[in-house]
């Protein structure tokens, strides 16, 4: 078994560091927000830099055209018969408005304490750039392993075109473990290796009831409001108090955690009080540890993310409004199928108001694997060697498409090993991430690269 | 009886119309949005043009202050035994969202034929100007009638600070009736006099559960969500399909119509598809248009104008919102009183959901008055000579808060009439008037003016 020489790898990293703050910079200040399609020259700007990136780390760099945004791959080559790893990352980010935010989300800012404030910093381009560091330290090390980077610019609008991208490209990748940096630990002193993850099923709700809005003493009582309407067929979805889904056949298909998961899940004395200040929750549905990981991890869920329609100024304007569209989502656990809930909300909805539109915006399948294994040693050993901490294996509540296409494609092991933590803030304003993450998060792969090298 | 040179008034009435015109465009173009304190400036701009042109069309003009908007007073002083009238009408307007304008809002534009386009054209700057021009011209023909104009600048906010300010003048103006003319017609060939008004209570319902948005796929499931919670909230208050509201003992006090004004309402013969079109609306509640009379004239409702919170951009970003806000509103019959309603919309809201907070926003009283006596019958009258066409007695749906005040500080005659037409679009984008209305206006108030000086 090699062993990474760690003095050199300790000075690789201190000495990574002005790089690595100055790239994480300019990324963060290329919006490549994927949602949105004004930052379209936003992500094409953004791919080639990391293009760039990769060539200068001494990676081939490739751009792969997709029916979308591109993919970046980068490949470090090793000798021919050395074992080959897939690393994934996404370099688009969540849409960030600037009025919630404290500093402007697309510009970069390093705090005295290590933070570096921005939309992405977190998720994922902090964690993307410490594995870029890690797989340089390795192939100048010589550690025989052959590294893919397959960099995504379509992970938040849940991947549409990353399957047919990675298959097309499939003779060069194809990988015989995957590594996936895109998860969040339980704290700062708990790391956490994701073994699941929930699907997605986002979907939009439209009525539309007149041409244009209309004054509410004019027409009010014999006109519809669309919004009263959806609020009645929101609320006929979800108890919202209990979190449970009223759709019919909703919950026929999900599969309950093993006892040996329950298990787990208490042993890891999970903080509700953190995780409640880490999201900045004043007041959750319940409250005891295990029903929260249950809640997030085991269990579908039915979210209203907004309402469009009507009037949002500042006080009352008292129109009735001629159209209202919910923006709406479930999470999936296994095994319900996205498309099948797809049909049955659709079904449950045209019952109580057939007017109302629904139409599928995305899916993603749910994603469960083993959490044992020679790989699943090798990431426990190497975050343990990274951090000084040793890690949980958990599932999460959230949805990565391409683990879901990966996992399809190559059916090898793939191990979910993230730097984030919970107040680092996915998705949410602030966003932020920090030195000690992407220097040990370069420790830990640089040693499980080392290590799985072998296997 | 002094009956009008009626050639005469043909002629003042040819011969003003590009003055009408004139200051109808510049006043449109001053942007009044009382409910929105970026247009202050505006506001008082506006009051000062008002002003100017009562000096010049030879009254005394004078501006009162009030703890919010002033009030624009006009005085046309006739013998000191003359009656005397208080004609009121507003000069701020609703807000306006140029997206959803045809053409901008606050441009004015004459079409070829003659339509006036931009917010306030028809509520309420058009008619406000055609009876400055009547006053006008029955000063110079000598009627023996004190004219008192009152134009408010806050009256689509709810009037917060009418009552105190004319109360303040009432000495000065004190009239032996008043004149409104801010409502509208059954249709172009039907004109019609309002004698009820609705009321109205506006409030805000507001729940916090988090500091900031958060991940779904972090916290859904053990996340509350206000947005649904809301939802329930409003789907407790009000069935939108059939519009009957919820809230227990709302409908305790409403006062049913009278037979005789039911069977009025039956020979209005209704048109159901041109309400539709004026309105856009593409289905109602009910199609009867017997029913469609009650629900918008006799009968209370609740409204959902506008749900904040979350995201509202394009697609679905897949957010757990921290915060929602409705804003929501019920217009009120007699004998409900708003801020009774009020309390029962609270104490039902605490019952679901003990957290939302329910905030009042305004209250109006509703209106209703005999339909008979010699000011309506000075007032069929006038509106058959200034249109020749006979006009029609009924209860309107929307609310005057002015008109509320006035009564109770001067019971004397109220008459509401109104110029504008259902296809004008209080309230609604592309809002219009023309000059036949502005010119059938003129000459009926003429008339009005000059049979009431003999009463």
């Amino acid at each position: 078994m090699i062993n990474i020489n760690t003095a050199r790898l300790d000075r690789f990293i201190v000495e990574s560091r002005k790089l690595y703050e100055r790239w994480l910079g300019e990324l963060v200040e290329i919006p490549t927000v994927s949602a949105d399609p004004a930052y379209q020259d936003d992500i094409l700007k953004g791919a080639a830099l990391a293009a760039s990136y990769l060539t200068e780390m001494g990676a081939r760099a490739e751009i792969v055209k997709t029916e979308g945004y591109p993919l970046v791959l980068g490949h470090f080559d090793a000798q021919a018969n050395a074992p080959t790893i897939a690393i994934y990352n996404h370099l688009d980010v969540q849409p960030a408005s600037p009025s919630r935010w404290l500093h402007p989300p697309f510009k970069f800012t390093t705090t005295l304490d290590g933070h570096y404030l921005g939309r992405g910093t977190t998720d994922d381009k902090g964690p993307a750039l410490a594995a870029l560091f890690a797989a340089r330290f390795a192939h100048e090390e010589g550690i025989p392993i052959n590294i893919k980077f397959i960099w995504e610019m379509e992970e938040e609008i849940g991947s549409p075109h990353f399957e047919a991208a990675i298959r097309s490209k499939s003779a060069d990748l194809h990988p015989d473990s995957i590594l996936v940096s895109d998860t969040i630990w339980i704290s700062r002193d708990k790391p956490a290796i994701t073994y699941g993850l929930r699907g997605l099923m986002a979907a939009t709700m439209t009525l539309t009831t007149a041409e244009r809005d209309a004054h509410s003493g004019l027409v009010g009582g014999a006109a519809r409001n669309p919004l009263a309407e959806l609020c009645q067929v929101i609320s006929q979805c979800l108890d919202p108090l209990t979190g449970r889904v009223k759709i019919s056949g909703f919950y026929d298909k999900v599969r309950k955690p093993t006892p040996q998961e329950l298990k787990e899940f208490e042993s890891l004395q999970f903080n509700v009080s953190e995780f409640k200040k880490a999201n900045g929750l004043r007041s959750l549905r319940m409250e005891g540890a295990g029903q929260i990981l249950l809640a997030t991890w085991c269990e579908p869920t039915f979210e209203v993310h907004g309402l469009v329609g009507g009037y949002i100024g500042s006080g009352v304007m008292t129109i009735v409004p001629h159209k209202a569209e919910a923006k709406i989502s479930t999470r999936l656990v296994p095994d319900q199928e996205p498309v099948e809930i797809f049909e049955l909300l659709k079904d449950h909805v045209a019952k109580i108001n057939p007017d109302v539109v629904v139409e599928l915006e995305s899916t993603l399948a749910p994603y469960l694997t083993e959490f044992s294994g020679p790989y699943a040693q090798a990431a426990r050993e190497a975050v343990s060697l990274g951090f000084g901490l040793k890690p949980v294996f958990i599932r999460g509540g959230g949805s990565i498409g391409s683990v879901v296409s990966m996992q399809s494609l190559w059916p090898v092991p793939i191990v979910l090993l993230g730097l984030s933590l919970p107040e680092h803030g996915y998705h949410a304003p602030n966003e932020y991430f920090d030195w000690p993450q992407a220097s040990g998060g370069i420790r830990s792969i640089a040693h499980y690269l080392s290590r799985i090298s072998q296997l």
